[in-house]
């Protein structure tokens, strides 16, 4: 069977028999995965994990590991920083919208704080320690940072600053081998397998199976080209992931991601979008994207960063996601950083630059004027948006972006400028629209019987917006939630292939 | 029933009695669904169109009637112009994305010749009259015009500029009762009469029938509160047009376009995206959008328009879709004109000026440092945009954005500046995806039995972008198909509730 295989529901009539048998069955061992097996075996239901991969971990194990959770959790108090479940959702409602779920994202903040101790019981380790400069990631194992931009214009002044980049405590740093994502994935993975809950791998998830009332009974899957049925007596979890490496649905939803995906694994082809929406499944913000920018964030604060007309266009001191958006939506994935001397050392000197952002700059002039000539900009404009940007900096004020004081100096002579067109990769925010119980919800805004979903083959908590450590803290906050529902649907365990169940089509409603 | 009312699809074996029957159903007597009427009914399949508002017309009817043709039309040819389908081609490629359905486009440019003189023969109204200043609508009734930027930066670079604004003949533009809308469906709804076609009005589509084999079979709506089954022997034919005033999916899919629908009529609810959902069809493109910008055109062009931070984000001489695209979704809908009295007086005082955009400017100034710092603007940031734009308008050149030189002019004193901060509105362009016979594609990929769709409830020739006429273009052109490939679904026109109808899932590929 080839990938572009049919994704249509499978009847369970045509079933004569099943394979594999649980309660509830999860298509993807990744985070949202692992947290919905946990709570789905606490609560009692037999558990099973469908992985296509060889091994646990999903692009979780692979990411950074950032986990945005805020609040005033545990980490962020013993770190003296303050925050309220109010004052975190009226970050969230700014950064991410517009056109957010609000439920989700109010429900996101109040859970957040116990979300935290859950992942702190499951074993994960965070290190009570705090980074403050700028960059990609912290250099060392540092547990808590900015992740979001939260204390850069303009959020800086829509809600009270404070750090919810919660990061596995790492080891290994610099070789990379115990990334926070590991450290994240490592414990749950162990908890899940002290619980008893089964895992297949290689096993790739193909159709849903559903019963004459169209309730989600079990998956069809493939194991070395051969299929594999399996029943699902309570319910099915999808958990396969974004689409970022599936090229049709790129092109159809999320077409500024042609040619760069940035998903961490390539098994992320879309499947357990399609497979929902073939039984009519709604989907949301398909288009939205992370979008990460290559650009040493040491560096980025420190200069200016314009577009392809000499043009600044953010403030450079903000989340590096950010800088991708706009990046690449808004300004054709045209960027220069134009740096001084004297800022470029400062910046390539600190201990937090980050290593593999390393390059040297492509021009280098003793004036504005010489620079700008030498990028083929239009003559006057770079040395316009300096002269603007100079103004204001001898007041170490940047009205235009609200850069934070502490980077707005002149520039001074002689300077560099960086190329940076395209350095811009990301992955998809979009997927299937589900309800605060990770149920699937069909396109008539009722939940799909039996389906349930997490993480990001889901519309989380983002619409257009990004922040990191989102797609790890809604996919384990809802992945444990579609766990608690799927586990709770015992009303299911029905006789299986039950003709004479009621339709779910209600003849009434005419 | 309510509007939120089940979508999912009703079985045809809980159908005990048709209220109506034809074999060719149309949802939506606009121009697709005219189109489509007519096509299916020369085919010499019985047709019957169902609206659900008290007459034909659509927001076709209401709108300024552009329809986007070229390759060399015999308007065009007629008018001195030339083009080639592969000219158009180049154009609608760079326009539109990225991620058009690039089969869609190059089926669409090499058809657009023989669909022009097919709209002719059936009675639709050009006038040999080309119309060649920037402006809304033209003023009069002259039937070609620019209306995509084809002839401003970057596009006239890329390919041969050639307008295809194709407008047909307006009466009483004055009153706006016989504009090029009107004018369009007027004939087109005679044709569709004289052939027979029969049309029921206040008929709101509800919910898809389908077959055992989930083959659509027919519809079920409803009148005056009352459910009416409509049975349809080779096809279904959707022609509902955009879901601007569906507020949920604005904020699923479209969000910057919440509170500011912009569609002609609203009863654009995306009722036939829905239902098609339901059975699995996919969507495209669902965060695009059409943009409208109120800004007169003639000012524009003799301005520079800057964004909240008093930079240049486009050329002013371009088509005011692109500039309303770019204002909303790159600008954060922030949008100043600064022109300076001279051009002000020359632009108002044309014949072309846009009557309804006539508004007097906020602010006025004897200089560019006073307007600056009246309108709040940081110290220096228009004063240096200004400059730069003088400095190159001296030389009638614009190297930042390629504004054509007739309409460079160094800015003056004393100036005026016009506030358009949220002088935007639009209606969405995503919708199902279809092949080139317009038959609805299921998310695998495989059309959905029965299902036909054209014109605004479908993913049409636009991604990203837009040109104005691409929406009557798309819909008529593809609504055309769309009768065809139903008329010719003669081998669906078998007994109805055959439940021993091969079965559309092929258990073989297993």
């Amino acid at each position: 069977m080839s990938d572009t295989a049919t994704v249509r529901p499978l009847r369970a009539a045509e079933v004569t028999e099943w394979d594999l048998t649980a309660d509830v069955v999860i298509a993807g061992y990744g985070i949202a995965g692992a947290c919905a097996a946990i709570e789905a075996a606490r609560a009692g239901a037999d558990v099973l994990v469908l992985e296509r991969t060889g091994g646990w971990g999903g692009a979780a194990a692979l990411s950074g590991g950032y986990v945005y959770l805020g609040g005033g959790t545990g980490l962020q108090r013993a770190l003296g920083f303050e925050d309220s479940p109010e004052n975190m959702e009226k970050f969230l409602l700014a950064a991410l919208g517009p056109g957010v779920d609000t439920a989700k994202i109010h429900d996101y903040c109040e859970g957040s704080v116990e979300h935290f101790d859950w992942l702190v019981e499951q074993g994960v380790p965070f290190k009570q320690e705090f980074w403050g400069e700028p960059g990609w990631e912290p250099p060392h194992d540092e547990g808590l940072m900015y992740s979001g931009g939260e204390n850069a214009a303009p959020f800086n002044t829509i809600a009270s600053p404070a750090p919810r980049g919660h990061l596995p405590q790492m080891q290994n740093k610099r070789t990379g081998l115990k990334g926070g994502g590991f450290m994240l994935m490592k414990p749950l993975s162990e908890v899940v397998e002290s619980l008893g809950v089964r895992a297949e791998y290689d096993v790739r998830l193909q159709r849903l199976v559903v019963g004459d009332d169209d309730r989600v009974v079990g998956v069809a899957a493939r194991r070395y080209g051969k299929p594999v049925l399996i029943r699902a007596r309570r319910g099915v979890v999808l958990a396969t992931g974004s689409f970022a490496y599936n090229e049709q649905m790129i092109e159809n939803y999320a077409p500024r991601l042609i040619g760069r995906p940035g998903a961490a694994i390539e098994e992320h082809d879309g499947i357990g979008i399609r497979v929902a929406q073939a039984l009519g499944a709604d989907v949301a913000h398909m288009d939205a994207t992370e979008v990460a920018f290559f650009g040493d964030p040491q560096l980025l604060a420190r200069g200016i960063l314009v577009n392809g007309r000499g043009q600044r266009y953010i403030a450079e001191d903000t989340y590096g996601g950010r800088i991708g958006q706009a990046t690449l939506i808004q300004q054709e994935n045209q960027a220069y950083l134009i740096i001084d001397e004297q800022s470029l050392e400062q910046g390539q000197g600190t201990e937090t630059a980050t290593p593999f952002f390393r390059q040297p700059p492509k021009w280098a002039a003793e004036t504005v004027a010489e620079l700008e000539s030498d990028m083929g900009l239009p003559a006057g404009a770079l040395q316009a948006t300096v002269e603007v940007y100079n103004r204001h900096a001898a007041d170490s004020a940047d009205p235009l972006f609200g850069k934070k004081p502490q980077w707005v100096r002149p520039l001074g002579t002689p300077l560099a400028g960086f190329d940076l067109r395209g350095f811009t990769a990301g992955f998809t925010l979009g997927g299937l629209r589900t309800d605060l119980d990770s149920r699937v919800l069909h396109v008539s805004g009722e939940p799909i019987a039996g389906l349930y979903a997490a993480g990001r083959c889901t519309s989380g908590i983002c619409a257009g917006g990004y922040v990191s450590g989102a797609s790890l803290g809604d996919g384990s906050f809802y992945g444990r939630r579609a766990g608690i529902a799927a586990a709770a649907n015992t009303a299911a365990a029905a006789p299986l292939m039950d003709s004479a169940a009621a339709p779910l089509i209600d003849s009434a409603d005419q």
